[in-house]
């Protein structure tokens, strides 16, 4: 991304091993984000900055410490590395390694190759190569089904509960996926747009809500005998989603929030008075990912719908426009 | 309260029963807390404000309907009234029951008698008639102690754990006692005065670090690794202990917060970005009030050396100003 609006897909230097716990990866498939919206909006600065954080592809060549991963190797990778064997990986916090880099900017994986540091630990390999229809679902679990998940477990999605998830984009439609197969009870999805309303239906989704705001909050806890969610998820990261997602959540309840916070400011005694649980962050989505390759290995779930178009990586700047202007809800980048 | 630092203790109408779910309790004793100060200092409005939430006594009547609460009992309430039998209140948040009221604002028990609405659902009776000695410990679980424990519950204090406490008030001291109890490694009391420190210390605290702000959670970092506490409680209610008990907290670690929250904005993006588990507000105490009377009773703990000045009701104005100025940390009230 040369600046706000102008991305242009040029020939690099091939990555080489810089680092024994390295490996590279010859990419199968990329996608564009909605946080790689952010730039390309001028909310975030860009200044000829590398893109892309999601990525799967097979192993090229490995470090010589690199042990669990061999070349040819079908890769899913997470959009943080991580050693994946310090106290906070260990923990299950692998996207706060006390090693942890974001792809999006020391990597960037809109490309056809990339170096990616800790293979090992960032790294996870898929049971053999892939069929050609489970890509895009492979795919998906690198960052917007990972994302999806942590907020789901985040807000302490499950059986007996009732879920509401604010956002509706690729990332609110797989915290709906996540809700739905950690068992709970009714998954309210908070959108205005009927095809994202359709897929948040065949995601699992019983209700959907259109109000916005205060005027959605009322909604929720017209639906949960005024008391409010058990567990919502906030995936946009606006002042006004952050609020409605708070408010909506009952006392007690877990709020679990992805959407990259911008601007948000948290009033501290609004906060208090409230008594919900709040988790969020970056994904650890190395902590998912094995269950998650499991599962879309199995064909138990299809995250890939999520991406409604796919273009050759040569065309990633007609892939930005279609986000931008809410033509594609998610554009896959196929090498 | 006629107005800020005015406290003044008069003759008022006896309370008498209301609803068939009340109870009258003759107090024994009672106490002033560190919110009171807010309106004291000016900081809440205060305007011939009936004060106090805490308190010990026997019943005197009930009403028609109290079933588990007879004549002549001893018992301990909660500084929130609840019915104890909603959804809120049967998921373990009192003091976020549909029903609920603080006992500051409808009631204040600074005084002889009081009216205690839902009061099968808001107290708790002792076992017998308690020894003089156990007066003290008895009233702190109406609030402080109950508030200190559910600080280090919701910060998930217990074995294994390093837990730091922002605040060297009666809360804080007893949330030191709380993770004690919950089986915490190391506890860290952030205190400056001497006297406080000593008391964190009979309470089980392991180290005292005297920074604050941006140095104390450089000092935290410092004694965890690098990595900041397991648990982290926050026991104040300012916007700088509330950054400082975030920043003190390593990520995938849990934040308690409790002091109740004045002029506090925390930044999202911070937030996001510490990925932290975060509960807090009004404790509820009920939840707690079986265990920590059956504590006290065995005398297994004792949160009564809290109280380091005793005054009887008539000299409340005297105990306000003690603890404005520092000379008590807390002080109790007999009849």
């Amino acid at each position: 991304m040369y600046s706000a609006g102008d991305v242009r897909v040029e020939q690099r230097a091939d990555p080489t091993i810089i680092e024994p716990t390295d490996a590279i990866v010859r990419l199968v498939a990329t996608c564009i984000c909605g946080s790689d919206l952010w730039p390309y909006r001028g909310l975030e600065p860009a200044d000829h900055q590398v893109m892309g954080h999601e990525y799967v592809g097979i192993i090229e060549e490995i470090g010589a410490d690199v042990k669990n991963i061999k070349v040819g190797d079908f890769v899913v990778g997470s959009f943080v590395i991580s050693d994946n064997t310090c106290e906070i990986c260990r923990s299950g916090y692998q996207s706060k390694c006390v090693n942890a880099a974001f792809v999006s900017v020391a990597i960037g994986t809109q490309s056809d190759k990339a170096r990616i540091p800790y293979a090992d630990g960032t790294l996870v390999p898929t049971p053999g190569q892939p069929d050609e229809d489970l890509i895009p679902s492979l795919l998906a679990a690198s960052d917007v089904l990972g994302t999806g998940w942590f907020a789901a477990v985040a807000a302490e999605a499950g059986p007996g509960k009732t879920v509401a998830v604010v956002g509706d984009g690729a990332v609110g439609l797989m915290a709906v996926l996540a809700a739905k197969q950690l068992g709970a009870d009714r998954i309210i999805a908070m959108s205005r747009h009927p095809d994202r309303q359709q897929l948040a239906l065949f995601y699992g989704a019983t209700d959907i809500v259109v109000e916005r705001g205060d005027e959605g909050v009322a909604k929720i806890k017209e639906l949960t005998n005024g008391l409010g969610a058990h567990s919502v998820i906030e995936a946009v990261g606006t002042q006004e989603s952050t609020m409605q997602a708070i408010r909506a959540t009952r006392p007690g309840g877990h709020m679990g929030f992805v959407g990259v916070s911008h601007d948000v400011a948290i009033p501290g005694p609004e906060l208090f008075f409230s008594e919900i649980h709040l988790l969020g962050g970056p994904a650890p989505v190395r902590r998912f990912l094995p269950d998650l390759i499991e599962l879309i290995w199995d064909r138990k779930i299809d995250p890939g719908r999520v991406f409604d178009l796919t273009l050759p990586l040569e065309k990633a700047a007609a892939g930005y426009a279609a986000m931008d202007e809410r033509r594609a809800t998610k554009v896959l980048l196929r090498l």
